[in-house]
């Protein structure tokens, strides 16, 4: 891999990162790390993954998100990916926001063609970690997961299905339930064919169902103002799955007048990071 | 004036607005104004003006500057206008990067064909002040402004020439000296034609020394690995004025490793909001 730039940026580091992804059928693909100054300083740090929303690459919150302040103050790094495969050539995967480039839903293609790239959950919960950790002075058994929108989906059900990688997961207005939303529907059908079974493996209300693992101390942040809360993000059904599940702890926050942006983010992302850092210390 | 675009942001609201402007030869502007909760409460509140870099429009500060957050605790309403007349059809307007559009320099052209149309310093001086203080809940008696490498140059001038106006000034990599930079020669040449004595009514370092009216309490932040700082900037021309000039106190604060980037903005963001809100309360 190569750092091909490297900002300072509140009291740390921005790394621009790219390299060559063996389970995306290698593919270059770029992400970000910010490094706090505590990096710096030699000991290593835990780390906070963040996953991006539909259309987005690593530098929507890189640029966006106001949370480098936050992240150096808490000593705490942050790996911020990309939201698909890049450059795979798939005949149509540029022509929707919502499938296909940008759109790579953090699961395990198996359906044709999407099945010989589209592999981002193995690309989150195995190769990038495998890179950053062997890169970064990171601890590689403190790690926390958030995202947005598309990107809350996927820690949400990274961390459903991984709890012993992940210490907690909190996300913005994620797709809680996206076997039963027109996003999801239409993710899943391309991506995973139609046996709807195999769709529940990545459906956040599903995988709390039938969750038996420690507390990932849940927070999720919904803007009441969002225009996709309807239609697209169910947040009371995952809500509802949490109560009925024992020892899975969800504070759900209704976040009045705000809407699915990064306005939205960038106001909420310091309370994420804290408590991030509250359970990786 | 319309507002296109009202978004909750860190407990207040990014007001998009659009107008014709007349000092620009009534074409028609975008602007940005962040309202605090405060404001929201019914009391007008104070204002800090942000004047933007080269190729800006008012979208990059208000994406990428992370200072919505503390403008909201210290109460103070921002104003973000853009960089230059849009749309004027001058051939070549668009040609180079910093002259024409994206690269206004705040200050009144004198020669043609720019002389029709780029009026900024009157724009941001005069027009936009009685737009906003007639639309929005703002002291019109309390106003500081900041601004970025060319809009640093903006504020430092604008408020060296209108010490009534402005309670205070600060800037981030501000180009100090532009009669003696590649930047601010080509600028002002095109805009004010050849009289070099013309081109001293708009810079810094020539205002400083000439500069009788009340402390300005300047701040002025440049990182110390900004690309620009040796052949642009001239941060030390700025202190040597200020050292020569009685009353008029400047801060200049190197900071190691900072580049020209909105990274390096956002990081000390909240000091010059702050720096603001002592001097306006």
């Amino acid at each position: 891999m190569e750092t091909y730039k490297k900002i300072r940026c509140c009291g740390g580091w921005v790394h621009r990162c790219k390299h060559v992804s063996k389970v995306l059928g290698n593919l270059e693909m770029n992400f970000t790390v910010f490094t706090p100054a505590a990096a710096a300083a030699g000991s290593p740090v835990p780390q906070i993954y963040w996953l991006s929303g539909l259309t987005c690459t690593d530098e929507n919150f890189t640029t966006k998100a106001a949370a480098f302040k936050k992240a150096n103050e808490c000593g705490v790094a942050l790996v911020i990916p990309d939201t698909s495969p890049r450059g795979a050539k798939i005949p149509g995967e540029d022509d929707s926001y919502d499938f296909g480039s940008g759109a790579g839903f953090y699961l395990n293609a198996t359906a044709a063609p999407w099945s010989k790239n589209y592999h981002m959950y193995d690309y989150i919960v195995s190769e990038l970690p495998a890179l950053v950790n062997g890169n970064f002075p990171v601890k590689p058994d403190k790690v926390a997961i958030m995202g947005h929108s598309m990107g809350g989906h996927g820690a949400l059900t990274i961390a459903l299905k991984n709890p012993d990688k992940y210490k907690s997961a909190s996300a913005f207005s994620p797709i809680c339930n996206p076997i039963n939303c027109p996003w999801g529907q239409k993710a899943f059908k391309g991506y995973l064919g139609d046996d709807t079974d195999a769709w529940k493996m990545y459906d956040a209300v599903e995988l709390v169902k039938g969750y038996s693992g420690p507390d990932l101390h849940l927070l999720v942040d919904q803007g009441d103002a969002d225009e996709f809360l309807q239609e697209q993000l169910k947040p009371e059904a995952l809500q509802a799955a949490c109560l009925a599940t024992k020892g899975l702890s969800l504070t759900l926050r209704m976040q009045e007048g705000y809407d699915h942006s990064y306005f939205f983010i960038s106001t909420f992302i310091d309370d994420h990071i804290q408590h991030h850092a509250h359970h990786l210390n």
